[in-house]
């Protein structure tokens, strides 16, 4: 049974939903480490005592250097020494990834981790990567990308020959920038079932099975794609509720409203991947609740079970000559 | 009077709801060009001939080359040979940018024309540069961007002090890739009301008054909008006439529907608008309708009215040392 090593300070609602998410994983046979103060040692979890919390807005290679004892670098040293399999945390995305670099340190032949998102697209989830670990990326980072996408996309959501399509401003194989277009050349070389470009007005319809883009515009295409998706369900609902008929009709349609917001709840799949690490680090929302916690932790302990980073550490070297 | 000259075969539905959308604008007042076949003088309006038609899949530089006579390149010609204003197409994107290159030329001091949209904000509309026109931006482009996009509130959105802010991952200034840190601080030293980086999730809030970007991330970010709102209005019509009873309910909610869904309508502001040639070029979207047609050639006549091409004339070259 994978054993998940837990950042029980991490996140705005930590450690309260914390515990409770990890305690509806661990009901499901999860080996959960809570990674905390002592005191909740009480919840019946097994411990490994932290004290410390890095905050959200702390500079992340900073804090990680200046908190060795947090609970997040605490989680993370856990997969590092080998007490865990994997780790989740709700805490600073960029503290996570610095502290991943400094103690999981990089898969061999991976030249940089990349963030993976599950996005709801309409006939299942597809992989959306790098959505922020990189803010500037050459075109055999974007090759890399691709194939640990499509290592995800197999073994994490079940795809048996994921479809790779690259991010760009138009389907077009000549549209896009200097490094779209070089990296366009390297995916239409590789081995990976590339089938082009795709434009980001697809991406929640289900452009392919793995979307590839730098962490610029991935983490501007994830932070949109979630912005316009909670302004929208707002502006709906306040004019709705302007009218007498219209609240009436509001309570009506509220099963079909809860249906669409469920499926488009970033909580259903837990949280980001962090990807090309020599250990499975499952990075959730910061204002994650008990069941995108619980989920977080349960698809952290599949990526284990399917051997997620053994199938990245042997697929990337291999494939990718840069 | 403004003159508009109007591409009479651009767009999905032309020419028929471009004559009408022409008609509507000349009805207020305002004098159409319309660029077309002889045929379409029986609407009454004054036609300059053009027979020829540059399709939506062609590409811009040489379609705009083999086919001078085209009526997207003669639309274009007339405002550069003063016999009209301005000119409004719902044709091809890149050949619009091309033949404005071509006849139109830069502003003196402009290095790059951009593209800017209207994006329908919670609380009014803010203008998105660059949509697309540039698919690689150096920091001193995106600069001239924030004082076009500036202008552009100013004159045609009625914002007397116009607030900049520059699209990242991050509000932080820390936060973004190379290219943001850099035009970050050449905003920063800038005469502009620049309030900071504004991130992706606040496009649709309201973000700022100018929301200043490269071309690669405002195309993405502004198809990805479009295409989020579309599958969303799309998703919530399917799950509410999935039961009776949500039947019922989204009959009673349909005003409510309605006044969102015109409130998000890009027809609303007629498109996209060309900023930094030396003529105002708008392009309608491919699909527009009557409606779209009439609002953009408005738009275009209230920029010739409010003296757009020379306010960026005078503001572009004084301001931006590079």
């Amino acid at each position: 049974m994978p054993r998940v090593a837990v950042d029980a300070l991490g996140g705005d609602n930590a450690p309260h939903e914390v515990v409770l998410g990890a305690l509806d994983a661990a009901a499901d046979g999860i080996d959960v480490l809570l990674v905390g103060p002592r005191e909740l040692e009480r919840h019946g979890l097994t411990i490994v005592e932290a004290a410390e919390r890095i905050e959200m807005a702390e500079k992340p290679a900073d804090a990680v250097r200046a908190k060795p004892g947090s609970s997040l670098v605490a989680a993370v040293r856990a997969v590092a020494q080998g007490d865990a399999d994997a780790v989740v945390s709700a805490g600073n995305t960029g503290a996570m990834l610095a502290a991943g670099l400094l103690h999981l340190r990089r898969l061999p032949g991976v030249l940089r981790p990349a963030i993976a998102v599950p996005i709801p697209a309409r006939n299942g989830p597809s992989v959306l990567l790098d959505a922020g670990a990189n803010a500037d990326a050459r075109p055999e980072h974007l090759l890399q990308f691709a194939h640990m996408g499509a290592v995800f996309s197999r073994e994490l959501l079940d795809v048996p020959e994921p479809e790779v399509r690259l991010l760009s401003i138009g389907e077009e194989d000549e549209k896009g920038n200097a490094l779209t277009l070089e990296a366009h050349a390297l995916l239409r070389a590789s081995p990976l079932r590339f089938a082009g470009n795709a434009e980001s007005r697809d991406l929640l319809r289900g452009a392919a099975d793995v979307v590839v883009t730098d962490g610029f515009t991935g983490n501007v295409a994830l932070k949109l794609l979630e912005g316009t998706i909670r302004e929208l369900l707002d502006a709906f609902r306040q004019e709705i509720t302007a009218t007498a008929t219209g609240k009436l009709g509001g309570l009506m349609i509220r099963p079909a409203a809860r249906r669409l917001r469920t499926r488009l709840d970033p909580d259903t799949y837990g949280g980001a991947y962090l990807l090309g690490l020599r250990g499975l680090a499952v990075i959730a929302h910061g204002n994650s609740g008990r069941r995108a916690i619980a989920n977080a932790i349960r698809l952290a302990a599949r990526g284990v079970e399917n051997g997620v980073v053994e199938r990245l550490a042997e697929l990337v070297p291999e494939r990718v000559r840069v």
